[in-house]
């Protein structure tokens, strides 16, 4: 078993008993350090920042170096995938990500294939390994990747979308093609979050961040389905400590039971939720990861206290709990509101 | 009591018995219709249309011409109400609604007032007055208003936003002043459904468009509070007849049990939570008005009756369904589906 200093995140996964509650936040490594936009001017765009390994441990530790966070997470993009399936990532100023071949015809569908991630995605696992030489067992690596939905719907729309027309008008009118779409697209996501595991991630999260704009059926039979596919065939073990899985679904509240028994000892939850009410439907089956509203960051630091310290209390005393922000950090948070929000995480329950 | 041909949406309000399930559409007048984009050009803006009495009254039946529904919803927008305190409501190309007079200081805020529904809002009592004449009795109209948060959001945002920071960190930082913007709105907002009922809306719907985004305990205070007083308000009788009310958050499938107390006679459902789930949880307290995911409409006619029948099962047989879809209708929808789509659901309890 490989030495690590600090393993409070991975057992709060477990649910096993920690001295204090673990928190680090969803994407921790971003434009809200000042030390991160040096390093993006520095490598060009942002792909070429995901591109070079050198470059993306390098904003992996940033936010590490300035908080004393439980976990790091590998700086990357779900969407690495569906450009390694060949369908061209790029950003375009302003505008988000785009694919330059989004999925648009049956014969497009029809011969998407599942990339080696020791290939096509190299420069991602090299990543992986970097980070967790430069990490040195001081707190745990997280890896991730995109729900198979979440990532069809980006193939199919080729870039963001208010109203997923695209993707479930095809969804709804040819059950075939998609599922042949989230078929492959599951077994790329479980190779290459397996090859994370093998190259040093010691946790993986799933993000569903579409899940959420799905009918209730639909999102059993479109998401869930397919995360629990990914789920049944990871790593379950590594160096002789259990590699646990987080499953997040945006928008996932009413639905969190269901989630709950996915397979991931884990769940992620928004800030919609309340998190005791959360914990009072999930019970013992799972940790839960959440959920202070991003939004508070923007507040003065004695309010950021105050909320999190409301999130902390309707939790409770249990083991279970891993503190975080129930949406990726916003670019305009003051970095000293993080700086509060670690502070009282880990005062609370010392 | 004023003569109605068809009450069945009123019944079903109400939860009483009626012969079919009723329903109409959210934002059916509109777009995806070649008469209102007709109209609209003569009109000028859209804006032009909603502050002209006859025009507005013209595209309101331009739906029911089309299809048998059981409800007409006055043609206006949320926004008319803050419009009216003075913020100056535009709506930039492709930009969607933004104020040139956003809420910015404090004195902004302390200066607001209520207006008065019968002079500032007088285009859209009249349209009411005008609509209702027209309909004669054939079908219920029904009238709206945003909720006060959700007007809030706009108030402070200035338009849209996707992560509500002005309005959030607002929130957080000077709880006085969002109360006092909400205080106020909810005057405003009674007062404007209450002069729409007395010009002939024979039941109100209150749109939470972004109540979702807030946090449980935020949600609670900030949103469900000020509905629950905008309700409290509500003239109850006309003309001998109830006049139900419709409560519609957004995302608020996690907190369907607290909204089903605020004192509406209906809970309107988005489509990512299950009807049957839904009613299970409100019983008999409340009718239920949804779900249908707007997006099925791009399937074909076959499959927009297969998925219309499983929201009419799941929620049963019972009385208290109005059938809608969970979000406003599509301006990319065939119009062939609102009509396969309103014969299904008129023909399944039949």
């Amino acid at each position: 078993m490989s030495r690590l200093k600090n393993d409070t995140f991975l057992r709060a996964l477990l649910r096993q008993p920690t001295a204090y509650t673990p928190i680090w936040l969803m994407r921790q490594a971003g434009r809200y350090l000042p030390e991160y936009r040096e390093t993006r001017k520095r490598a060009g765009s942002f792909l070429d920042l995901c591109k070079s390994p050198a470059l993306a441990c390098e904003v992996t530790l940033q936010p590490l170096a300035r908080f004393d966070l439980d976990a790091a997470i590998l700086f990357s993009d779900i969407l690495t995938v569906p450009d390694a399936m060949g369908l061209g990532l790029y950003f375009a100023e302003g505008e988000g990500p785009k694919f330059e071949r989004p999925l648009t015809d049956e014969w497009e569908i029809r011969n998407l294939s599942v990339p080696d991630p020791g290939l096509e995605l190299a420069y991602v696992i090299d990543a992986v390994a970097e980070i967790s030489r430069a990490l040195d067992g001081s707190v745990p690596l997280i890896g991730f990747a995109g729900s198979p939905w979440t990532l069809a719907c980006y193939m199919v729309e080729g870039g963001a979308s208010d109203d997923y027309r695209k993707v479930k008008t095809l969804a709804y009118s040819r059950p075939d093609l998609i599922h042949h779409i989230l078929d492959v697209t599951a077994q790329a996501v479980g190779a290459y979050l397996n090859a994370q595991i093998e190259a040093g991630a010691q946790a993986v999260m799933i993000f569903d961040s579409w899940g959420g704009t799905l009918a209730e059926n639909a999102y059993r039979a479109l998401s869930l389905a397919y995360i629990e596919r990914v789920i049944a065939g990871l790593t379950r073990e590594r160096e002789g400590r259990r590699v646990p899985s987080i499953v997040f679904t945006k928008g996932g509240g009413p639905w969190l039971e269901e989630i709950a028994h996915c397979g991931a000892d884990a769940v992620g939850l928004d800030w919609t939720m309340d998190i005791g009410r959360a914990r009072a439907l999930v019970g013992e089956r799972v940790a839960l990861q959440g959920n202070l509203d991003p939004a508070i960051l923007f507040a003065p630091p004695e309010v950021v206290a105050a909320e999190a310290g409301k999130v902390l209390e309707a939790f409770g005393p249990h083991p279970g709990h891993v503190f975080n922000l129930g949406h990726g950090i916003s670019q305009h948070t003051p970095p000293e509101s993080v700086g509060a929000l670690v502070e009282t995480v880990h005062a609370w329950r010392r």
